[in-house]
């Protein structure tokens, strides 16, 4: 207990690397939709004319969920099958198939410079793939070997828990999917970023703090546009608060996991406003009658059966109301790591830029 | 402890219904080589008039770490990118793609009877797509609607933790691929395929339980053809042990989930015996100076740094290494059920077919 009081006397909430960084996030991503207006219309158009039968991402970490967030987008508005390229299938075995000509293969990494990754793009490259590098750092080698560059303009990050670079990340997936695809909702949608997003950022969810002070283990639970996000969710409270947080989707949990949750556990939603709502209420309703603490965000009917429901406007687009969710969890995630008696700016056995092959 | 003792006295090791089915499926796999033969050949023929761009996989729970071996399978050895296609995209949202037409779509399910995974089957042959079933009932509407039906011929199997099925149908997809791509190596050695996974039943992994039965979450590690594996592990270690272990690939673990494990905490390691073993070594000799307790199944050089290495045939192909390691581990997970106080065939809140939508 001695350490805790430590912590928390040096480090108070709020004034962490990784707190300053996260509340840099709705001001950047909305400077990077103007500054990348221009560009964003002009990959629209190619792809569009490139029309390819499949897109493919590659990525690691947390850049690994923005990827999957990169799918669900992909799949539902630009109506493009999107696979997830194992950077081993190129960087160990080159087995990276020839079936990868004129496809775009997107490659999300804030640094750049992660070994595998830039060694399974240039494979595919080889292979014809239209490598498009996503990246915070656009002088990095990935970025210099990519056709087409999209920077994430999150500005320099160095905290060890990335935040500000995966919001800003998912922003720019979403600019493309809605330049690709012209869908004018998501357009429109789109132009409120800024504001929805800061609006997350004042939105309190460190209530939820002392539920989770003393978990060992927990689900973190999404479906849809939020699946990505509660992925990210389970990395930070691993990262950050040595708290084994593991993300299903919400029908998945069903298979299997969700025998994992007995009375007072904790279990935390971050429910989507879209179609994938369905059957939610009877599974958050079947996890509190075994007596699980359920703490979610979403839509208030949905929620029911939750211990806790945490500050959040559901009237948002689906999308931006996923990316909304992730802002206003990393104060949650900060708070709880102090709480915890950690420093959320060095977890333990971890470096900024991870070096795999 | 009173109830451990009471388990263990009416639940001896191997007496489970678990136990007894996991043991039929070395003779099971082979009665399938030989029953599928016809039908693998032919099977094989037409995906190759077919040359699809791509294939998709459509599971949920164990059967989706299935699929997930098929997609290392197919773009390994068929050289055909590989996605998974999320149920919800066909069942809820009506997403699916037109440019699924003439691409084979792999559904796998022991029951095929999951109302999701019918409806987006059902989805996705409205816009042209091949559905494969790979079922275990050929009687269910999954295998009803499919173009293609691939028995996995487990018999008929009743423990709530499927084994022999998912055994079966790793099998099947490994005779798939071999067809597919007629690569002569892996065709030959699944003429061994019987031989290999007798001797997996026979060596004896319950050695790990005493360093397993008090954890309350730990991390599985696989790579490459093993990553499956250690999804299914993990799997089966939360619905029959009520622990929480989660899978990760060797590599991406660095990127995060490595700071969970401290001192003493156990880390199963499931090694591939192909190129994914690169840098594995290293990353184990990281977790041993953490004093983390390394139990393994691989090469003995790679696992050199375990604090216990599981008895396992390292001369076999890469691909039934991985498959042999699953027959082993289920032998362990029972013995750790039971030494846990609990009766694996009656996991808490779960049924045999899952239903969701």
């Amino acid at each position: 207990m001695v350490s805790v009081s430590i912590m928390t006397s040096t480090l108070c909430k709020g004034a962490t690397q990784m707190a300053q960084e996260a509340r840099e996030a709705p001001a950047r991503a909305a400077e990077q939709l103007r500054r990348n207006a221009g560009l964003m219309r002009e990959v629209g158009r190619r792809m569009r004319a490139l029309s390819p039968p499949f897109a493919a991402t590659l990525a690691r970490g947390s850049s690994d969920q923005a990827a999957a967030f990169a799918k669900f987008l992909f799949e539902m508005h630009a109506g493009i099958p999107t696979l997830s390229h194992a950077p081993s299938v190129g960087s160990l075995y080159h087995a990276t198939s020839p079936r990868f000509d004129g496809v775009p293969m997107i490659a999300i990494s804030q640094s750049g410079r992660s070994p595998d990754l830039i060694a399974a793009a240039e494979d595919a490259k080889g292979k014809g793939a239209v490598v498009i590098a996503l990246v915070n750092d656009t002088a990095s080698p990935l970025a210099e070997l990519a056709e087409i560059v999209i920077p994430v303009h999150a500005g320099p990050e160095t905290s060890v828990a990335a935040t500000k670079s995966f919001v800003c990340t998912l922003v720019a997936l979403t600019h493309l999917v809605a330049e690709w695809s012209q869908d004018a909702g998501l357009l429109a949608a789109l132009e409120r970023t800024g504001a929805v997003l800061e609006a997350a950022a004042q939105a309190d969810w460190t209530g939820a703090v002392p539920l989770l002070r003393d978990a060992s283990h927990m689900l973190v639970l999404g479906r849809g546009p939020t699946l990505p996000i509660a992925g990210e969710a389970a990395l930070k409270l691993k990262e950050t608060s040595s708290l084994h947080a593991e993300a299903f989707s919400s029908a998945e949990v069903a298979h299997g996991p969700m025998t994992l949750v007995g009375h007072g556990d904790p279990v935390l939603v971050l429910a989507p406003l879209d179609a994938a709502r369905t059957g939610l209420r009877e599974r958050l309703e079947d996890f509190a009658a075994r007596g699980a603490q359920v703490i979610g965000a979403g839509l208030p009917e949905d929620l029911a059966p939750a211990a806790m429901v945490l500050p959040f406007d559901a009237s948002v687009h689906p999308v931006l109301g996923a990316i909304a969710q992730i802002q206003s969890f990393y104060a949650l995630a900060e708070a709880l790591s102090l709480a915890r008696g950690r420093d959320p700016d060095s977890p333990p056995h971890l470096n900024k830029v991870t070096r795999t092959l």
